[in-house]
């Protein structure tokens, strides 16, 4: 039996899979791994799952082939190619972190190969089979090839060393108590559960790098570091660490953090020395930089480049990157200013310095121009760079998306930012075809995540919320694939093969985004979030803030004119969609209020007057909510009691707060122009 | 010359008034003492001020008295009584803690008797002397008798014991700091001040008692307490505490806090033995119970009477006092329930208990039935409670009066509260008089100020603030004074004697108040600031929260109606207010928001409509508040520099902070109705 841990394992979770015994024993009686032990640890995730959930116990034989039995064989493709020469051709086949899994005959007896190019390789061809175990996949004849389209799967922890994580809704950090970097058990699980997603890389700590987070480049924390290090390299995982950009001036005395300064120069080329002494494996810098007050090269009159860059130089012969983030805008706006639009800033701060940063150097770019609401165009940095190596930023954890409290599944808005056509090059341009280097030619491009995990039981908060980060390594793995497939895979991995537990989890994951969508803020509006902590409804909690994210709403009309008559964030767009952005008639009502400023009886395509459809859309976004709760009800017994329990309870605030949603929403509308709404439903004075 | 300290003294400040000294130095030459070692304290008060202000060094006499000379004659009116029998007339005139300040004849000599008959007169008659030097008062001939109206005469510091101070905005806690108590020079100075004015209580934590401060009632804390109690007492000070109610579960290890249950209440009054025997001056408890997320008596299903008396009980043979508070109201009210009114909490709550307390049980009641705002009615429950003891409680900390950036002296809003007539017992029924004992036979009232005090150099953040701390002594000494003497009386203490000073700082501070309210939240309305900090403006910033303060502003009217037509919140009111708020047409104008619901375009007395008022006020706040701003910079050169610039830098900030105000304001109420303004001036969109 596998041991009983304080905290379930999500889809690697141990189940007992011995009804499966017998279709695959006869497979995995033997394993044979060539070279030395560096592949043990890979094997060992082999080994621990064959025994604990199908009861099989392998026969492992190192650099020894068996002969006249059925075999497994794992090893790098160098080896392979040595015993097999068939194997040759495989090298065509693979990119530096894929891996092949198939079953071949070699001298009439039937061997399964695992094999890649790189360590990583193996390891994920690994937790690849186990995942097709898992699912009872026939794997007789099996012919797997599979290359990570991305080559960077990164993700960003916002934990600071106090414990506490920004925008964190499950527990603690799993990284930092106290001050102190934690080391236990649970390190080495968060990092099987990365690696078996594809993830090969990982910021520790938050972007917003204060007092006590400066010293985490100091030798006091890194020999932890390194040891952490260590552990996730075992799993194929880089180590990053977000970085103060004046730090020179916080740890190295000097006066400056000029990046043009030779002093400065000098200095974190010592200081990337030190790292890597300590941290080998190191990955490299996330920096947040000139933004919502964190220090940066603009103090200096220098560019994101001229920072970016001196640090990629000092990072350059270990094989580091710095990724520097695009989350830059004017966070001290007035309201009272309406020419400048947050929108535009991310493109107005980089599109210049397209083409200057070295090759080192990634620039990070949230998906959307504002911040992760429920839904924003795609970011026109997407297409707009050219010459950049570009990495798309998501957020897992749910900041504005219910914060694991509501079900809100992502992977349908992730997959929609994906496919958006950039027409960057013309039609065929899509986000993700530019990540993988198929737009530009630029290779180190890719994904990242901020964390949804924490210290809690099921390290998301809300068990449903793991299939957030289950998707986002499927996605930053390949992002061709189906999200329903993702989905389907995940409930099975985590629930097992109960046909109604995979329609009606299928149903509940797939349409919540939508219904969240509906009962907060639709058709581009987002924002109307309580100031601060961003739960629950607040109409103009940020109206008159610093933060230069107004709607603007008075009593015939809501929203920005962002085309070409207002603030010309349209102008940022390739054509068609700058365009069809532009233009109210064309532009896609999903959108609408982040584009165009509307009345409230503006007629929508539907023939509904704005103010209509918005109540209608809170009204059904509250149906659908508790629609997803009945899906949940009706699995009362096929799920384990403590996760029914666990979500029913989450699934029940939801309800109430989507209520509250639609009805503050509704009544904010209703206040501002007395109409009331078509069909009579309640809505509160 | 006097030690220089790392902070001013505020009123008590050493100045150099050696132009005095002709004129006392024959008063002071001789000073005589009775009794034992028990006045050294304020004798040295005395000796310090008259060498390090007037240059005047007196010859001490102890128990000897003069003979030849004049002299000054301080002692306990029993100890006077014994030498001067006509002094046996004094008895009739003072109050326990009154004080004489006389010169009379004594054998051809003349005497300058202070006199008193507690310790405390005596160290009052001190202060108050030395305050009329310092104004160079005129003192050959003083007769003053002076006795305290009110018997408590609080300050609550809401200090927690992290150092941070909950609504602080003068610097970290003089009190405590990393969950020690602090004791050092600094605490000695501070009981000098609130002693010079007065103020015989001060509780030094925080009424929301959270973890680590319930364990202030535990010997590891109880000793310095004690110690800090004696130098405190040495100023006439009693310390209290505020206390978790549930500290029996927290601390006793019971299971229950149940007032009732004879464990509870055994548990307590060992706990207080333990809190006497540690701090033997110890004063008492304040109680948060019941109110915002506090435990309280209710959990049991016990009434806050069953709640306060028994710990009355355990505190009686002390002659220790329980302060319980009246802030008590349904903070988890659902905006969409119109019904619930939290103006009506505290008076539905505590009427119904009237004539339960006990009588060391003291019931404290915010000046108005919200929270602080800049304008409220005063609280029902004033004139409403007829058989409980009652202290009103101020803010002197600015929470919602502009956090001592802004400049806003209180002292004209205290006034007019304590000079409300609440008709009680007909016409006179006045807050103070109730106060005082002369409405209902109660004497155990007072009035108790949230402290404004920190760590700043200055102690209150704005050096002008520190008006606010002297003037909530002098009304709690004397309700009846001018508050225009009290200013004037402040600025003469605090910046000398020059004219041009006393004129202008007086004009600054008497209209601040009146031109914050303009620029911020006139006519009653309030509470359109940003949730949590209570900063800055957000109109609707709390219009959907939890908290009950609600303005329902929509498309055509603000407000909510209290009239007995709506929540029927008037009706808590005697006649004629009852009558007179309940009627749109006599209700002052300065509440009318606070009690109806009141139509845009309704016209107030000027003829002016509601909203074209509102422009008006909005634009008015900001010019007073620039007049404000240009009497201080016509005091250059007559400041000294370092407080000029200061004050000078808040005024600006205020300045600028004010025009927020006025712009967010009156955008929200144009974007509303879309009615421009009638003088053409600038509305933003």
């Amino acid at each position: 039996m596998a041991e009983v841990k304080p905290y379930n394992m999500c889809w690697l979770e141990y189940t007992d899979l011995s009804k499966y015994k017998n279709k695959y024993i006869k497979v995995f009686e033997n394993v044979v791994v060539l070279g030395g032990n560096e592949l043990n640890l890979p094997l060992k995730e082999l080994k621990n799952f064959l025994t604990f959930s199908l009861n099989i116990k392998p026969k492992i034989f190192k650099n020894t082939l068996v002969k006249g039995r059925n075999y497994v064989l794992i090893g790098r493709l160098i080896e392979i190619k040595k015993i097999f020469k068939e194997s040759e051709r495989f090298e065509k086949l693979l990119n530096d972190e894929g891996f092949i899994i198939k079953r071949i005959d070699i001298d009439g007896n039937k061997v399964l190969i695992i094999t890649a190019k790189s360590y990583n390789g193996i390891v994920y061809g690994i937790f690849n089979l186990i995942e097709r175990l898992k699912r009872g996949e026939d794997i007789e004849n099996i012919d797997i090839v599979s290359n990570p389209s991305l080559r960077f799967r990164m993700l960003n922890h916002w934990d600071n060393l106090d414990g506490s994580i920004e925008r964190g809704y499950a527990g603690k950090s799993i990284f930092f108590r106290e001050n102190k970097i934690l080391i236990n058990e649970r390190t080495k699980d968060y990092a099987r559960l990365l690696s078996s997603i594809g993830v090969n890389g990982v910021v520790i700590n938050n972007v917003n790098v204060k007092k006590k987070e400066v010293e985490l480049i100091t030798p006091s924390y890194l020999k932890k570091i390194g040891e952490l290090s260590k552990i996730f390299s075992a799993y194929g995982i880089k180590i990053y660490l977000s970085i103060n950009f004046a730090s020179p001036i916080y740890l190295g005395g000097l006066n400056t953090a000029d990046p043009l300064d030779k002093r400065v120069a000098v200095w974190w080329k010592a200081k990337v020395d030190e790292i890597y002494e300590y941290v080998p494996d190191f990955g490299g810098f996330l920096v947040k930089a000139d933004s919502e007050f964190n220090p940066g090269p603009h103090m200096y009159g220098r560019t994101h480049a001229d920072g970016a860059n001196m640090l990629g130089e000092a990072l350059e012969s270990y094989g580091g990157f710095v990724i520097w983030r695009a989350f830059v805008y004017n966070c001290l706006q007035d309201w009272r200013d309406t020419n400048t639009d947050r929108a535009k800033a991310a493109y107005e701060n980089f599109k210049p310095l397209d083409g200057k940063f070295s090759e080192n150097v990634i620039v990070q770019i949230k998906y959307g121009p504002m911040d992760f609401q429920v839904r924003e165009p795609v970011n026109p940095l997407f297409g707009g760079l050219e010459h950049t190596n570009q990495i798309l930023e998501l957020q897992i954890t749910q900041e504005y998306t219910g914060q694991q409290i509501h079900l809100c599944y992502l992977g349908t808005l992730w997959k929609e930012v994906l496919d958006f056509d950039t027409y960057a090059k013309g039609e065929g341009s899509k986000v993700k075809e530019i990540l993988k280097g198929n737009v530009f030619d630029l290779k180190n491009n890719g994904m990242a995540g901020v964390s949804n995990v924490g210290d809690d039981i099921n390290w998301t908060g809300h068990d449903l919320a793991q299939a957030n980060l289950y998707t986002f390594g499927a996605l930053s793995w390949n992002p061709d694939e189906r999200i329903e497939e993702v989905v389907k895979r995940w409930i099975e991995l985590t629930f097992g093969d109960n046909e109604k537990v995979i329609k009606n989890i299928s149903y509940m994951l797939l349409s919540s985004h939508k219904a969240y969508e509906k009962y907060t803020t639709p058709l581009g509006l987002g924002w109307m979030v309580n100031p601060g902590h961003h739960y629950g409804p607040n109409p103009e909690g940020y109206e008159y803030s610093k933060w230069g994210t107004y709607h603007r709403a008075n009593y015939e009309a809501i929203g920005v004119d962002r085309s070409s008559r207002g603030t010309g964030y349209t102008l940022q767009y390739h054509s068609p969609w700058r365009e069809i952005y532009d233009n109210i008639e064309t532009c896609p009502e999903e959108l609408l209020l982040f584009f165009h400023r509307v009345p409230y009886n503006y007629k929508l395509k539907s023939g509904k007057t704005l103010i209509q459809t918005y109540y209608d859309l809170h009204f059904e976004g509250v149906e659908e909510a508790e629609e997803i709760r009945k899906k949940w009800i009706e699995l009362k017994g096929e799920i384990e009691d403590k996760i029914y329990e666990r979500v029913l309870n989450r699934l029940d605030i939801q309800i109430e707060h989507a209520k509250e949603w639609r009805d503050v929403i509704n009544t904010y509308f209703f206040r501002r122009t007395g109409i009331p709404d078509e069909k009579g439903r309640k809505i509160y004075p």
